[in-house]
């Protein structure tokens, strides 16, 4: 027996965010997907064809580095805005499945695909829609970008600005960090790396890897700017923990740093601590900010600095072993058309996700003034 | 003018968990710490002198290598127990502090100390509890193991263990991975670590570094065995997510990472894939486990694997320049006996968020059978 | 100045429930109304049948005694279901409007009606959407009987049933209490009332009514049977208290009582205390059901009956005064066909908030077995 | 078998509010009862005495109209609180028990008493705290009190005044509704009823009761003056029905009605309505307050005004049967000196109820401006 439960259990949690919360709905064959935005303030300009753009800056089949699936991805806005803004009702938005008919997915009823969540889901729930992944599918991302696009219209309300890049692809990184103003031009790199030279070794790997029918990973580096000091709560939901769950949920995942993050270990307290000298504007700054923008929990007016690392895309064009839901052997070869890599698609998800958090804290932290 | 907002806001996050819930309070030279346990189910044994060994083993004081402050850090259970069980009431518990008055904070009053959360906590607050860190202070963590104690026998009970070690201390490293069974001996290292020839060095490291005055930070990896398949839910509460904000939570954290972590972007999915075998018993099992024990966000039953890297103490015992409230220019330097690492003291504090996380998943996923 | 407040708030309570949760959007002339049902377990058949008959109960112009806006109130499920089952993943819905084009509310721009929520919804986001309410008209409750329906459906699973009548319209009462097996023949009746005699005066009662342009009001008891011992928490979420915010969230609800209700306060202990006997099966039951089924704020396994008062519609064919939003005085007077009484058509309405209770409780108390 | 369950659940609501929220801990003879109220904002002046004060209203044995538990019900604060101010952390504080010795329960060990929670809680958690009634006593409500007395500070810090009043015992009536600035003087009353002629009535019915050994109910009718239009939340979250739930979970308490109430069935809309009109300051107020103070579940700015019922008590003073967790028949009878009636204790109870509803909404309320 494989199955250690039974229609077991449920998933209730596709609710993010505590004030600014986005529920979403949807997998990758049914019908549409979406969500609910509740919490957006009265009277925000929702500018329509910025989260369109949004969408569209996550479609797959951009270019040739991504794939090839066919969907407009046209999201419509049901509720919550009247003559252009939002009226502080819930703002529900669905983008419709086109293509969901156009892929047979019967040939994985049964398999479960290494480092997939065929297996967990149906340890989970019994049985799965199987169709595309279901809710597994990373087209799940699609209502966090629309949901993150109405977080960044509020963001940039209050003169934040959340930008993501990446750093490395495979073996290839980027070779110095870079500042949220650097980033201007990386919607025309076809990796979004603002290092054009290590941006061309990544197309060169991505090339290769597609011919050798296997696939790799990479990180993506997110800057938010203009963040006030005070944002954050002092204990559990210390900004970069909400930042570290809102990354570590997306798809392929695999860690999370902050600041120095996994240099701060081998530092000493005398070089990696952040001498605070005057601003020149009657206030205080961060000499360095090794601390990525954030201390105690709480913002300090830095940019916050965070990376995200992403594992290999599962699923490859070489013959794999696996087994059924019988427990028998059998040998997996996806077909086709997939991405090497997902990192230049998911750019946009992590800013969508951190403008999430942002907005959250942005909306907790003037919650309670005496 | 270096206070942004005045009187402005409010910390509403002191309770972690979804259905077993903890709620903390306490400061570090209040009149006691402490916590509320809500959702535990009915019928556990309470083993006190269980809980008040968790909360020896984070104690300053317990070696040469950790901080002098004499608190005996006694808990008192306050309510939920009758008869040595719990009843499904709220267990509220508190450790009263003791050496509260033995220090002298008048000087860090005004002055922002580096890499602190002085200046953050003012700017969110107006003003602040500056008794040796107030609740910032990493006393805090007293309520979480207290929390996290709990949460253990809840597993225990569902035969899961949760066993954290440390990895590395600055620039020296465990020469490799460990697995549970091999984590019985670490509380005879004044380090915590399992290799006993790393653990050497790490010592080595400390003593030349507490002389010197400084300090340095440390990763610990954190396993936890026993997890059926199942727990987690599919999109923002994947498990590795609440095990990221958990961890990301502690003070002094600045990444997270589980499975190959940020080995897996230079990897190729045909290496990090893991393979699906029988598991000898008539179900199923992964050959290798680079997934971390985690796909989809749902444990998969083999162990579950993370690390979490820890920044160098900010408080060190050299001169260092900042500024104080007013935005003047101040030399600070810290005297008397201070830490050189956390990351030690940190093991059962990173064991009980963990725990926290899975004894609320094991619940959360038991919760919706059909 | 009328308007204390500009652009000042949203809402973020648009979400019902703690494991089984209901998430509603949707305003009375927008594009949809719909919600998504997160937290439903798995494997349970989504009977799409039953969901929409529940929605053709409330839906207007079912009779001469209701208003005859013409919507087919067709609900499409957008996801979460597959071959039938719910999969354990969010159940989106959604109700597009039809008919919304067909009114001019224009005339209503800037006047507050009496007793309306035009002038708090202004009061609080500074503008609102006018068309035929926008988000607080009844056409909101649509969702919560969607919801409700799902529920429903889940209870069923468990042997739980939830009915509703009418007990009084205006000064016409039901001249007996009835229980639950008596309620079969009710939806024969235009107000929903099983007492035929009664039901005939109400009938007479809204004719005349109608005649005078005027309005009134009345009440629905709901009872809930086979509800086993042990649903509900025992301090703020005692289950009538969560039945009472439940039904106190339906619009122009003034009253709530359960079991004896605001007679009690004149009863004795004596003769109101429900005396324990042999249920004749080896378990123990009560005598009476003075307590409505729920002692200590858990169900004891009688029925739970609980009885809602609402207020006569707002909405009244004679001309009233009133002021716009600019504090001029102004007169207003419906016209067209409208509602006379709001409870023939509550009464689905007050049945899905029971249900959705029961069954977030249900699962709440399956969450914490040892 | 009269045991449904056995070590089913667990309670894990004992935290009410969203942003101002108050969790609570404590049984009647446990060691101490007490509550942690996280989400105050930073700088409020935390008013001891005041807190004090509001505890003592509620304390038995303050008239010979109430029970004679000598407890002196002395708070002491944990944590949030600096230089007399709040600090934005949690605020934890605890009341010890000290009469808790005094009384032996091993007869109500395994009986259940009529209408009490004995055998709903044995149902729910396999076995209880039947010490003076556990979780389930009055006794809980002291945190409520404490909790209550903070959202009072908030609230008068924004000119808001909660004040309840008794406005029937048994069949005794007050004569008329009362107005906040007429409640000054009911602390005199040992019935805490305005109207002097009903409370020398209330106190002769309650003397001839305590006499037979029996008990009787009342009804508390609270008014909330000072509340800004614009707050609750227009779906679930209307500011009735989080104040519905609110008092519906306070102990004996059947039913709830605000404006009015179970007496708007009856009327027409024509009456019912309130018509707008200047408030003479270039705003705008309703000529009559039917509302109650709400309309579409948000404050309009006149007095919010609702009453609760409460059951008689259920301990009386003659013999009743009942049976024990066998399913044997007994027969009970309280000894000693008991309460005839809970409402004038709850008084202070039902305005700390209301008292966290509003601050929570206040703070909600401010938490989204644009």
């Amino acid at each position: 027996m494989i199955l250690y439960y039974t229609y077991l259990c449920t998933m209730s949690a596709n609710t993010f965010g505590t004030i600014f919360r986005l529920t979403t709905f949807g997998e990758s064959h049914g019908i549409a997907l979406g969500g609910i935005i509740d919490g957006c303030p009265a009277g925000l300009v929702i500018d329509l064809e910025f989260i369109q753009n949004e969408l569209n800056r996550r479609r797959p089949g951009q270019s040739a580095m991504t794939s090839p699936r066919d969907e407009s991805d046209t999201i419509e806005i049901l509720s919550g805005v009247f003559e252009g803004r939002s009226t502080g009702s819930p703002i529900a938005f669905e983008i419709r499945n086109k293509d969901h008919h156009s892929f047979d997915y019967d040939h994985l009823k049964d398999a479960y695909r290494p480092s997939h969540a065929d297996y967990t889901y149906d340890s989970k729930y019994g049985f799965r829609d199987y169709r595309g992944g279901g809710r597994s599918s990373a087209r799940e991302t699609l209502s966090r970008v629309a949901g993150g696009a109405v977080a960044k219209l509020l963001l940039q309300n209050s003169g934040i600005q959340v930008k993501a890049y990446v750093s490395s692809i495979g073996e290839v990184n980027a070779s110095r960090d870079f500042t949220i103003d650097q980033l201007d031009e990386i919607e025309n790199s076809p990796v979004r790396c603002p290092d054009t030279e290590a941006s061309d070794k990544m197309i060169e790997l991505i090339t290769k890897l597609k011919l050798e029918g296997d696939t790799t990973g990479g990180t993506i580096t997110c800057i938010i700017n203009g963040v006030p000091p005070g944002l954050g709560e002092p204990v559990f939901d210390k900004l970069q923990a909400d930042l570290a769950k809102a990354a570590m949920s997306i798809n392929t995942a695999k860690g999370f740093e902050y600041g120095e993050g996994f240099n701060a270990p081998s530092m000493r307290g005398s070089t990696h601590n952040d001498i605070f000298v005057s601003n020149g504007e009657g206030g205080i700054k961060t000499a360095t900010n090794h601390s990525g923008g954030i201390q105690g929990g709480i913002s300090n007016g830095s940019d916050i600095v965070f990376k995200v690392a992403f594992k290999p895309i599962a699923t490859i064009l070489q013959s794999q072993p696996s087994v059924n839901n019988k427990g028998e052997n059998i040998v997996l070869a996806a077909k086709g058309r997939h991405d090497v890599v997902v990192v230049p698609r998911a750019v946009p998800i992590v800013e969508a996700m951190a403008a999430l958090v942002i907005a959250d804290h942005l909306l907790r932290n003037r919650s309670s003034r005496l």
